[in-house]
């Protein structure tokens, strides 16, 4: 796999466009497309939040025959909770895209992100599609990443190419999340696991396009593993959105040899897709809202996976740690205290935990370090927190920041 | 049952004491002692979470066989995930006390409070001891009551006294927290429902008198029952300690006739105990770190009353309500995402979410509402926040405080 320009116009066939139409009050870009010159295979996984918005519902409704060819999205406005008339408005959006590209309406996919319960100014949309449609181009991607960040201070895009057997095959992807990030998304019908329903988060979208030829469950299984990976094991204030979803478009343009599951072209499509989505991924985090340090909660030797992870999500989104970090306070007996409130097994007195890599707490009592040396690991801007369980062999990792007095600015005057 | 004063002197039989031992660097009491004259009844609840302080431990073992007759409490050091010298010092508080008392040592219940994974200074508090017990009294409670003290600006303590035959019976008691406060509290050898246990907290105490006469199991009973409804409902940062603890002595001098379960009396008894209980918790809210605001968040018509606490507690745990309630930013979209998100049955078209008394929601769509008159809701320092699943006939309320820019000042610099 190599690193490449272009983000999701990077596949062959693929075009984008992203323009202002009225919403966002700072007049920036707020309405994004992406469309394919051929029909694409397609996939998608939503958030589980039973409250959902209503391009969640609509997508996987067009997506039931897995087939699509076009992306719109704005910003500025969630489309949730605005009752009957929030899903006409959506099912508007797909239809107006899919007149002038001379589609059926459900080729065409719709997400919405921003303040949920505010009407969607749905003319505003209509009357710039024409104008969207006309911009798309090869070289629109940096548009249409644009057009869908909220509080986001920067764009998110990669794009990467492989070989499948000769052939080349590019992916390219792009994302928006800054807020209300803790995504737990499965494809439509899945739930996720039982053990972490509880957790929660905020928008986050994702788009994807690639030029491979992909069979339609192989393009779900590696889409559900790579998102399983990556955005579901971020969080940033732990509050799951309605809205959250990615979206991926195959177009098929490569003309590889059609990549089935548990081959080794599948292992490198899937590796690929996580490659990006992680890449994606801890691009929010470093933007997330008022945050000023990127942390990895590491959990090694649970006695399950899903343990495993519980233990980080569980940490990841104790508001205490997560003010330690802020303050550049070792204070690892936050930590203890977060890992062992999660429901996995936990043994105080089998736990340790490593700031960096100063093992700080071992058999059940601190390991006595340095002031000023803990000091110094709290004070970087990358930080590793491990937990080893000690009960097991099963590890996994959450991704999250600080909890800072800028959060908090930034979302009590969200709306104001 | 009418409220009288006095806390947790206000009981006949009980005396108290609370001294400045040498933890606090603010040289503030930072030890407390309560003693009955004659042995009580006893018994406690404790925080859940899988790591926690050699107090909480040894207080089981030595409720056991359900007698005690003296709590002593420290402030500034939690004792926790302090290895096996730990356990020892723990015991070390108590055989000093038992000492000069002349009690057994599992007479003796502990408690700490504070930093976790900090040696506890022995020394200073088996020094301080006989100075403590010295200065014991009847109107000492005030001095216990500070003494267990963190980062609660307040002391809190209650007292009220009521008829059992024609006999009169008093309770009294204090409590300390103000962060790290997600307590969710169990007899021990009891969990919480599952659908709790992902939730998380922080160190609240809180230690109970009374000189009624009652039964062991309707102790434990309506103990329980009162702790539900009052401390497990409260939520501040989310953050569960591992040094939770409610602790009850019954010293059965008010000679009344004895309370056994099912009965008037008993009722009465679980009723003034849930009263006194529900004070504190709302003055911990009211004193929490950086809190501005008092939350109910009160879910009504839902399946199951599992599933209305567990949707309160996912709103009153949301960091973007929180945010939002710190702002007077009438956000009730967070508050649906939120509600959403809960491993509960929620119809979103069957969701209705009131400001107040402003219903917001409705039909999956918004109630317009002048933004005037619900900025007025928001600006007030109490607010109820109802979410009604329209589901069922169960209900439930947390209660909660905003997350403010203070809040994590505090909790970034807590040690430094």
């Amino acid at each position: 796999m190599k690193w490449i320009h272009g983000g999701i116009t990077a596949p062959v066939g693929f075009k984008a466009n992203g323009i202002f139409c009225g919403i966002k009050k700072s007049k920036k870009r707020d309405l994004a497309l992406i469309a394919s010159e051929k029909p694409c295979q397609a996939a998608g996984v939503f958030t589980t939040n039973k409250v959902q918005a209503s391009c969640v519902v609509i997508n996987k409704e067009h997506l039931k025959d897995g087939w699509a060819q076009a992306i719109i999205a704005n910003s500025g406005n969630a489309n949730c909770m605005t009752g009957e008339s929030g899903f006409e408005n959506s099912y508007t959006m797909a239809a107006a895209v899919a007149r002038i590209l001379k589609l059926r309406k459900k080729q065409v996919l719709v997400a919405s992100t921003g303040v949920i319960g505010k009407p969607l100014p749905i003319k505003k949309i209509v009357n710039a599609v024409p104008e969207l449609v006309k911009g798309l181009s090869r070289k629109g991607g940096e548009f249409a990443a644009a057009g869908i960040l909220t509080t986001d201070r920067t764009i998110k895009q990669v794009s990467a190419e492989f070989l499948v057997g000769k052939r080349k095959v590019r992916v390219g992807a792009m994302a928006k999340g800054a807020g209300m990030i803790r995504p737990q998304m499965a494809l439509a019908g899945l739930r996720p696991a039982k053990k972490m329903a509880g957790l929660r988060h905020a928008t986050m979208l994702c788009f994807v396009t690639t030029d491979a030829v992909i069979a339609p469950s192989a393009l779900r299984a590696a889409l559900q593993k790579a998102a399983d990976k990556s955005f579901n094991a971020i969080t940033i204030d732990g509050d799951m959105s309605t809205n959250d979803m990615v979206l991926v478009l195959a177009n098929g343009m490569a003309q590889n040899k059609r990549i089935v599951e548990k081959t080794k072209e599948f292992r490198e499509f899937g590796h690929a897709l996580e490659t990006l989505f992680s890449q994606l991924a801890k691009q929010m985090i470093k933007d997330a809202e008022g945050a000023t340090k990127f942390v990895e909660i590491a959990v090694k030797n649970a006695q399950s996976r899903e343990d495993a992870k519980v233990v980080a999500m569980s940490v990841a989104r104790s508001s205490l740690v997560k003010c330690a970090l802020f303050g550049s306070d070792p204070n690892w007996g936050r930590v203890a205290a977060a890992a062992g409130t999660a429901d996995a097994h936990v043994d105080p007195w089998k736990l340790q935990i490593y700031l960096g890599k100063e093992l700080v707490l071992r058999n059940g009592g601190r390991v006595k370090k340095k002031a000023a040396l803990l000091n110094r690991v709290f004070a970087q801007k990358n930080i590793r927190i491990t937990v080893d369980l000690g009960v097991g062999k099963c590890s996994a990792s959450a991704f999250t920041c600080d909890l800072s007095t800028n959060y908090v600015r930034i979302n009590s005057a969200y709306r104001t």
